[in-house]
């Protein structure tokens, strides 16, 4: 098998057989093939597409490409959540809790921020004293005891991944359907979840831009968990704008603490009770949406949920007092407000940008090596559609530098369009896609 | 200018420009990009194409990524002469010697083989005590002398091409039409000549199988000319089939010696007739075809252009008794003549196929580091079209071994199709392209 004749074969358009398809994973796991040949098969995937068949073939070779997690010792249906990125989404810090919090066991592991979206390990990490990194072991007993623990990949999962992963970022393949499908659920199904709920982002902060593009992602993702044996729900939710006020680190595990607390309500909640209520179906806790959505009000209600996210980062070797004073959490050395300065509607978002002006604060990284900052970002409490004035709060700045807070200013207003005349509110999700079909909202 | 917006706008079908292909060929030129990012820009090429003005731009740049040789000590129009590769194409060696016996001097850089095609300096070392690597200005002083010489390339003619070209080979990226037109326009034009004939072939031994992607080649390379202020005409002849009879480093020497003696006429020699009298038009030295044409074959005749390649030979060190006494040529430990075997027509020839069977038998290089052996190839009198009975000659093989003959001989056959019905024999060429437009055969 001649890394070649597969480039070539993908360059006419052709199918990538089985065995193709394992020789060019095995090369990525082994680095037995020269980087070049692999960016310009990626390139050729990118520009040519695979078949839903070619792209469950490279993500079951990708799962089998390393060690794949065994969940068997706790008891009932392990659900995993997993996001496509987006900017101020921590759904994770609210789903996971509540969902324990009804009964059902979170064994998940996380990753890290990429380009303009966040990661929820680096989120958790702005908790003084929070660990990550716990043994396989030692991660499942914490599960078993407490029913919930949110870490970083253990070992050697999907190591072909991690290769063309890495390559895909620096050769300007990210955006490839194929690619990234196979990439995420080749992740999901090593890391030995029985179930699987999907949050595909679209809009202008996603990494599909167009709402077809990303329910065609949705859909490979879905097949190739049906083809996997492992019930998928892919819920395609906006990201035309931050899913939460809150943009940054501690601030976003200050935007989960205040939805768990009953002081936020808006859209971060919401697609938390719909991400959540289609886990607890897929663990067989509830029948119908509408028992799901009442099993997580209770559980946020009676506070249930907060005490559980208090429990795991306790178990974590964090400080669970940031639970009831988020002062505790990192604090930046600038904090500016920003007005709006004009009348009129809030009418779109470069939600891309958004999370690009949090990134060059110090929110993610630009190099694999950058230290990130874990006090810095914004506050955006102007939402599409919303009326505003002049005096009106546009953002907060956490920064490290009067100069940082400027120039994130500036990105922010460039990234904010207004308009003269009422625009309508986008909505919160779009489709849920199962092996059964998609449901429009 | 960074790398990833240059292979992001590629991606997209966009045009690059001046700048971006700078900053491309630059990184190529200098290894400041690493080879992964050149191979997915160089896919995306593949498959999202360049416009023209795109392919002259990274022509013209990879000719200004190293020196150009300047011959204009030389006196008269310098007129260069190139092939875009073939079988058994052995041109140079009966073209350059006869123009530069009508007075139009040859100063000529020349390539060794690559894949299924054969080099001229590699034929040319197949001449004992022949050297190809001369400095700059013996190789001037050597035209001024005799009128003649071929010689590898010097010094740092177009790096970056080589950079890239090396990359081309190993992604599957040789086959893009903007990528080898600029290849070979980038070192035409670094090597100095006033205009250039391009031989670009068609067919099943051709880069381009086609005639169409034969004629587009052919007019992009024309075009880029033009804009370089270089008169260039393109003459797209037939690679259905070998060009001569004979195919291997040493059997091609003795294939040209035998038109320059009279002895072979056919193919070789009537496409070196209609190369060589494109190049004496764009030299002035001839105004009409015909006037061209009489002049090459007076040369001939006269045996002038036997005596210009002895004059040659002599110059670089070689023993030019070979252009008298073939024999003295290397030769193989086993010949052996094998046969039709059976009756019909010739039908057709995968040329590319039998350029490989010659590469195995050990005239060309699989590895870059192969050591090459001159005498091994073969000899092919059959032509597409002719009339075959069983005891005909179908091949001569020149081989190193009895297995190797072997082998050589079931590839040869494989590569042959034979018909029941008479067969039209191909054209020898199928259309002249200049910037005036084309003329069609």
């Amino acid at each position: 098998m001649n890394m070649i004749d597969i480039i070539t074969k993908k360059k006419f358009g052709g199918e990538l057989s089985q065995e193709e398809i394992d020789a060019f994973v095995s090369a990525a796991a082994h680095n037995t093939a020269p980087d070049y040949q692999l960016a310009a098969l990626l390139m050729a995937i990118r520009l040519n597409g695979m078949t839903p068949e070619e792209t469950t073939r490279l993500t079951l070779a990708m799962t089998r490409s390393g060690d794949v997690a065994d969940l068997s010792a706790i008891p009932g249906v392990k659900v995993d959540k997993h996001s496509t990125g987006g900017v101020g989404d921590t759904a994770t810090l609210v789903v996971a809790p509540l969902v324990a919090a009804c009964g059902v066991p979170v064994a998940k592991m996380s990753g890290r921020g990429l380009g303009h979206t966040g990661g929820t390990l680096d989120k958790l990490e702005s908790i003084p004293g929070m660990r990550i990194d716990l043994e396989e072991e030692r991660f499942i007993r914490q599960v078993q005891d407490i029913g919930i623990a949110v870490i970083g990949q253990t070992g050697s999962l999907a190591p072909a991944d991690k290769t063309l992963y890495a390559l895909r970022d620096v050769t300007a393949t990210v955006d490839s359907l194929p690619l990234i499908a196979s990439s995420i659920m080749s992740k999901k199904l090593a890391s030995g979840a029985d179930a699987i709920v999907l949050d595909v982002k679209t809009g202008s902060g996603a990494i599909m831009h167009t709402l077809e593009g990303s329910i065609e992602l949705a859909q490979a993702m879905v097949q190739i968990g049906t083809l996997a044996r492992k019930p998928v729900t892919a819920v395609v939710t906006g990201m035309e704008q931050p899913l939460g006020t809150h943009v940054g680190n501690a601030l976003e595990v200050k935007d989960a603490i205040d939805v768990l607390a009953g002081r936020t309500k808006g859209a971060l909640l919401d697609v938390s009770l719909l991400l959540g209520s289609h886990m607890l179906m897929l663990a067989g806790r509830a029948k119908t949406q509408a028992e799901a959505e009442a099993l997580l009000r209770e559980a946020l209600e009676s506070g249930r949920g907060l005490e559980k996210l208090r429990q795991m980062i306790t178990a974590q070797g964090g400080d669970a007092r940031v639970c009831d004073d988020v002062r505790l959490l990192p604090q930046p050395a600038v904090k500016k407000t920003v007005r709006v300065g004009r009348s009129g509607w809030v009418a779109g978002m470069d939600t891309t940008a958004l999370g690009l002006a949090a990134q060059a604060m110090g929110a993610g990284r630009i190099r694999k090596t950058d230290v990130l900052d874990y006090s810095v970002g914004f506050v955006l409490p102007v939402r599409i559609g919303d009326e505003v004035r002049p005096e009106d709060e546009l953002c907060t700045l956490f920064a490290k530098s009067e100069a940082d807070a400027e120039a994130a200013e500036k990105a922010i207003r460039a990234a904010i369009r207004f308009s003269d005349a009422p625009v309508a509110r986008p909505p919160l999700w779009y489709a849920v896609v199962t092996k059964d079909g998609i449901v429009r909202a």
